[in-house]
């Protein structure tokens, strides 16, 4: 089996290959070959008894969709995309990355024909939405992003379901839930903070909470989010239908209990590190984002989150804090 | 005021021409121009005292949209459309002009900048939802396409959200019910059959019925489709805040219902003209249409369609068969 990994070097993208070399199998199919693709030269493929190559380059570009479908791999993960951030600064590069370059790809696929029909998950987002919602948005809730990501989201979900249903792939689009924690150093997005007050407090650093701590969001571990991927690529997609997006479970909590959790699994000294410092700006960002959702469709077909922030936590710890890390 | 027609050679097109020709106004401004642009040259332009140009062409080839929107029009009425049989059939002619013709055109305008914010007016379509659906379709119920004209559709929606939002126009987007009674011949559309049992019979022709008569569908008279689009051009579109899509209001009704009408507008030997004549084909597709909606937005916007089936049938009689046509 030919594995094609499209984001290759971000954070799920590492992971995912982690995970990959580590079972040698997807579905219980032995891995042959995996290609990596980024906009920038990823790390070093993590180990593996099956040949890693990797391309770096630009999807949007000519030729470059070709050259990776050219080696016909079976199953496509296409991870890439400008944040949202990027992508409502730079209007023309959000459109080129997130919408035309997901389109150019599934056309070069569609082109091959010849009976070539790959498996692509694709990542989508709770950015589809945006408010107002309700307090849990469920299956049926209809997309009216308010960022011009959510819009190239919601649109590459039309799409995949729409080559899917004309048999040109066979796809599957995930809405993922705010990874949390988050590892690495804190970045700039506005949803920083939610991993940051967890992440910097446990390595004996300062973090600061720029919102009110009421405020409410939809969290899945790195782990858990990776799993999504393998469960995603291994689905009978005859359960799905002509409906092939799916909403993710996550956990729905507000950032007081999520503090709440952070005190009892490594207790008060930690806590104290949390330096509240209101922003408006993000508090304003954040007041349009999902919150909890009723993701009934994806829990029927075995997907599963954590089911506290203390377990998110301890993945956390686990995954990134064990001593031989 | 500049007026541009897109889709003008079409029947709403022509209906839409003639109303502003007799009207010589648009929300209270008087009409100074107006262009008229499609893929086939339309007929002659109504009667009209401003001046009408017209041009024929793709709009997704190269230079068309810029052609057009060189004259600065301020309202622009995109009504043009490959239909939902060939956009199925032909998937790259479909994506050309139901997508990529539309996002030409709005990156058209985005580039023209300098305050230049014309309004759109784009006719969308109820093939943007797939069953299974509940009986009633409200407002906020997901677009899950089972054509790719519905998937074109929704995504141009989208689209026209976005460029809405980030300020490039003054975009709504209209999901037209059915529009019954159809003028003109017969045509080959799978929908056909509900404009061509009322018209034929009532101009002493045999019509066949390919679906039983328990089917129910969602209809509007050409009369209030105009009404609609004119409405939504001189809508406060403050009142749609960031969503720009509005399901319209039409009548649910069964194809006995709408039989029965015709007998008391028109009596028994017109309705013994109507041939019961199944077609699994037509019954298959049909049965994947919306049957009926709750569109409270539109509503209360003040959006109204006919309230019976008899009241369709004499809008058809008034504008199409009355003695001075």
């Amino acid at each position: 089996m030919h594995i094609l990994v499209i984001g290759a070097g971000g954070m799920l993208g590492a992971k995912l290959l982690a995970r990959l070399g580590n079972e040698g199998k997807l579905g219980g199919k032995s891995i042959s070959r995996v290609t990596r693709y980024d906009a920038v030269i990823p790390p070093a493929p993590p180990a593996s008894n099956y040949p890693v190559e990797t391309f770096v380059g630009d999807l949007s570009a000519a030729g470059e969709a070709e050259k990776l479908i050219a080696g016909r791999p079976d199953v496509i993960f296409h991870l890439a995309a400008i944040v949202s951030g990027e992508a409502e600064k730079d209007f023309e590069k959000g459109y080129r990355i997130n919408l035309d370059a997901t389109r150019i790809l599934f056309e070069v696929i569609r082109k091959v024909g010849g009976g070539y029909k790959p498996k692509i998950i694709f990542t989508s987002s709770i950015a589809v939405f945006g408010a107002p919602f309700p307090d849990a948005i469920g299956d049926e809730f209809f997309t009216t992003p308010l960022t011009s990501y959510g819009t190239q989201k919601a649109i590459d979900e039309l799409l995949l379901n729409d080559y899917s249903r004309r048999g040109f792939f066979d796809g599957v689009a995930l809405r993922m839930p705010t990874v949390c924690v988050r590892p690495g150093k804190p970045n700039l997005a506005a949803s920083g903070f939610f991993s940051n007050i967890i992440r910097e407090p446990l390595a004996g650093k300062e973090a600061v909470l720029p919102v009110s701590d009421t405020v409410r969001h939809w969290h899945v571990s790195p782990r858990a989010a990776i799993q999504f991927l393998v469960q995603a690529a291994t689905l009978d997609t005859e359960k799905l239908g002509n409906r092939r997006t799916l909403t993710l479970p996550g956990l729905s909590c507000t950032v007081a209990e999520q503090i709440e959790a952070l005190r009892r699994v490594a207790g008060n000294d930690v806590v104290k590190l949390i330096r509240r410092e209101n922003d408006e700006t993000i508090a304003k960002i954040v007041s349009g984002w999902p919150r909890n959702f009723d993701p009934q469709r994806a829990l029927s077909l075995g997907f599963k989150a954590e089911g506290s922030f203390e377990d998110i936590i301890r993945v956390h710890m686990e995954d990134e804090l064990a001593p031989c890390k």
